[in-house]
C-alpha cells in the first residue's frame, strides 16, 4: 500500500473519533500543541536549517528562502495560532435549521465536520500549522502535502504535534504529513475520492491548476487575484488615489492586492498625470492602453497579456474607460472573480457595480486589501475561495464544515 | 466553434442579464412558460412520438419507454411543476450575514446566482423543464444536455420554452440545450471551467462517475443510495416492520429505498421469521449473512458484492448484527452517505447513531423514503447532494444559488 492511501486511510479512522470529541477536548489538545512547538522550537528550528541548507544548494531565491526560514519568533507566532483558534467558537453541532413537517417529522439540519481534508501547499511550514489547527478545531482529520523543500520542517513539526497529542483526545492519526516528495503523491491524492472529502490547494497558479486540472476528488479553488480598482468620473480624488496606491503597493505580493487600474476618462483627465507620478514614486511601473499613454506620455504600452497577468509585483495595468459599462465588461472579461472596488461618491453608480460584479468580494470606497479572514473578522482563514461552490471569498472555520439533516419520526412510512 | 462552446458563452451572457433581474420579472417567465407548454402540446407530443418511435426501433425495455413517453397529463404536471417554482421564496438577494468592522467597513453577506448551471441528464424530458425553471428563477443560465433518445422531445419542448421568453423579460439564451447526442458534447461540457460554474449530473451510476471522475468543472455529485435501515434489539416490533417494509417495496427504483437491512440478533430471533415472509409476500427476494440463513432457511447466501449494490429492485441485503457498533461500522464502510435509519426506542442509542453515521440524512423511527425535495417541504428539488460541499441531501432553490460579500467604506486603506 503507497503512503498516501495508508495515511489516508488512518486519517479516515481517526476523523470518526476526532469528529465526536467535545470543543473542550479538541481546544485543550491546541494549547497542548502550542505549547509542545514552544518546547520542541530548537529541534524545529534544526530541521529548518538542514531544509535552508539544501535550498541554498538548490539555488532558491532569497525571498523564498525568507518564506521557508523558522526563527522563534516566528514559530511563537505559529503557537499564538493556536491558540487564537483554541478561543474561535466551534462551528460544529450548530443547528441551522428546524422546522416540523405535516406528518409530524421533526428535520432538523446540524453542522458536522467534513471529514477528512487533503492539504496541498508549497514552502512556508506555518501553513502546516495553521491547517492542523483548523481542521482539527473542526472535529476534521488532515492529510497534509507540503512542499518538498520544506520536508524536513514540516516532518519535525508533525513529530512534534503527534507528541502533543498523544497527550490529548485527538488521536495523532487525524493529522497525516505525507513525506514522499516527488510529484506523484499529489497526482495520488487528486483521484482518492471515499478516502479524502475535499482537497483544498494553497500555492501558485500552476499548483492550483494541477489540482483543478486534475482532482476527482471535490477541489475548493483559493487564490488567483486579478484584481480590480475603478476609479469614477465622480470619485473624491484623494480618496481615489488613497484607495488606489494601497490596493497597489502594500502588500503587492498578495492575491487581494490591485493587478489593474480602470480609470473613467473625466477623472483620468484631471487626476492621472499625478496618480502616475505617484505609483512612479512608489516604484511601481505603469503599463497602458493608448489613451492613458496619450495622457502619460512616459509609461509603457500594455498587452492584451497584461490585463489577464496576476504580476504580484510593483507593476500595474492602467486602462483608461468612456463608462462604468466598460468597467465592468472589462472585469468581466478579465478579472479572476476575487476583489473588485468602485470609488465613486455617486450611489447608484456603486450600487449598479455591487450588483453587476461577479466576485467573491466587491468594495465600494475600500481598498481590495481587506479581503482576507482576519480583517473580515473570522479569526483565522483557511485560504480565499475563488469558486462559486460551498465557500466563496474568506474562508474561516464555517467552511471547514458540511452539514447534515437529522430526522425525527414515530414510525412515519411513506405512502 | 463548437456547438458546447458558442451555446455556452451564449448563456453566460445571458447569465449576467436573468442575474440581475426582479422576483416578480422572473415568476412572470415561469408562468409564460408553463402557459406555453399547454399551448404547444400537440406539437410536444408529436416530438416525443418520434422519440419513442426510434427508442422501439433501438430496443429500449418497456420502463425507459415509459419513462420517456409523454401525453397531455405529463405535459401538464409538467406546466403545473413551473408554477409550483413561480410561488416559491427567490433566494437570491437574501443578506445572509452583516457586520461592521472596528475600522468603520461595513460588510454585507448576500445570495446571487451561482451563474451558468450545466446539467447533464438521461432519458427524462421532464428535467429538462423542471431544471429550466428552477435555474432560470434563480437568476442562472443553463446549458442542458439530455439523453440521446430525448433528443426530440427535448428540442421541442426547449424551442416551446424559447418561444415563451421571447415575450418576457428572460432572454432566450438563458436557457441552451446541447442538440449533439455524441459523447463528446459532454466531454466538453466537463472541462469548460470559466463558461460553466457548476455541473449537476442527474442519472445513472455509469453517468455520474463519468461526470465525478472526468470533470474540471466544479461538480455537485447526486444520487447513489445504498441506504440502510438497522433494527435495534429494543425497537418497536410493529414500527419497525411498516419501516422496513416501507423503505424497500414502496419504491424500489428510486435512491432513497432501503438496499440493506440491519438487524440486531436479539430483535431477529423473535421477529426475523416473519418480517422475511412479510418480504416474500411483498416479492421482495432476500440475500442474507449466515446467521440470516441459519434463522431462515429459504433466504439466499449474500455475497460481499451485494452490501454494495444498489439494486434499486426487489432485492433486499440482510445482516444480523451483534451490536449497534457493528450497524454503525457496516454503514461507514458500504454506505453512500445518503439515508441511514434506525429504529429504536432507546434515545440514547438512536443519538449516537444519528451523531456518529455520516450521511445527508439520517432518521430515528422513519422511512429513508422521506429524503426528497418535496417531502421537506422545499417545494422543489434539482437533485439530492451525497457529495459534502456545498449543498448535502435534497437541494432546493438555495443550492442553486453562491453568495459574495459586499463591502461598504468610507476611504478605508490597510496599514
Amino acid at each position: 500500500m503507497s503512503e498516501v492511501i495508508e495515511k489516508s486511510r488512518l486519517a479516515k479512522q481517526a476523523s470518526l473519533v476526532v469528529g465526536s470529541l467535545t470543543t473542550e477536548q479538541k481546544n485543550k489538545a491546541l494549547l497542548q500543541m502550542a505549547d509542545h512547538l514552544i518546547h520542541r522550537q530548537k529541534d524545529i528550528i534544526a530541521a529548518n536549517q538542514e531544509d535552508l541548507r539544501r535550498g541554498r544548494e538548490n539555488g532558491l531565491s532569497e525571498s523564498l528562502l525568507d518564506r521557508l526560514a523558522l526563527d522563534e519568533k516566528r514559530i511563537a507566532a505559529m503557537a499564538d495560532g493556536l491558540r487564537q483558534v483554541s478561543e474561535l467558537t466551534d462551528p460544529v453541532g450548530d443547528q441551522l435549521e428546524q422546522f416540523e413537517r405535516p406528518n409530524g417529522l421533526v428535520v432538523k439540519k446540524v453542522r458536522v465536520p467534513i471529514g477528512v481534508i487533503g492539504m496541498i501547499y508549497e514552502a512556508r511550514p506555518n501553513v502546516t500549522v495553521d491547517a492542523a489547527g483548523l481542521c482539527l478545531k473542526t472535529g476534521n482529520a488532515v492529510v497534509l502535502r507540503g512542499g518538498s523543500s520544506a520536508l524536513h520542517s514540516n516532518s519535525k513539526i508533525v513529530e512534534v504535534l503527534h507528541e502533543a497529542l498523544e497527550q490529548t483526545a485527538i488521536p495523532a492519526n487525524a493529522l497525516q504529513l505525507i513525506s514522499d516528495p516527488n510529484r506523484s503523491s499529489v497526482d495520488e491524492m487528486l483521484k482518492l475520492n471515499g478516502l479524502l472529502d475535499v482537497i483544498i490547494p494553497r500555492g501558485g497558479a500552476g499548483l492550483i491548476q494541477n489540482v483543478v486540472n486534475n482532482a476527482t476528488v471535490p477541489v475548493i479553488e483559493t487564490g488567483a487575484g486579478i484584481c480590480h480598482t475603478y476609479i469614477d468620473s465622480e470619485a473624491d480624488p484623494e480618496m481615489a488615489v488613497d484607495i488606489a496606491i494601497n490596493a497597489k503597493v502594500q502588500r503587492p505580493s498578495v492575491c487581494n492586492s490591485m493587478e489593474t487600474l480602470l480609470l473613467h476618462k473625466d477623472y483620468a483627465q484631471q487626476h492621472f498625470p499625478a496618480l502616475a507620478d505617484r505609483f512612479k514614486a512608489a516604484g511601481v511601473e505603469l503599463r497602458g492602453n493608448e489613451t492613458a499613454r496619450n495622457m502619460v506620455s512616459w509609461i509603457n504600452p500594455a498587452t492584451e497579456e497584461d490585463w489577464s497577468t496576476e504580476y504580484n509585483d510593483y507593476i500595474l495595468a492602467v486602462k483608461i474607460v468612456d463608462s462604468l459599462d466598460e468597467a465592468i465588461d472589462h472585469i468581466q472579461k478579465y478579472g479572476t472573480m476575487h476583489s473588485e472596488c468602485i470609488v465613486t461618491n455617486n450611489n447608484q453608480k456603486a450600487s449598479s457595480f455591487m450588483q453587476r460584479v461577479d466576485a467573491a468580494a466587491v468594495y465600494h470606497n475600500a481598498s481590495t486589501r481587506f479581503t482576507d479572514g482576519f480583517e473580515f473578522g473570522f479569526g483565522a482563514e483557511i485560504g480565499i475561495s475563488t469558486q462559486k461552490l460551498h465557500a466563496r471569498g474568506p474562508m474561516g472555520l464555517p467552511a471547514l464544515t458540511s452539514t447534515k439533516y437529522c430526522i425525527y419520526g414515530s414510525g412515519q412510512i411513506r405512502s
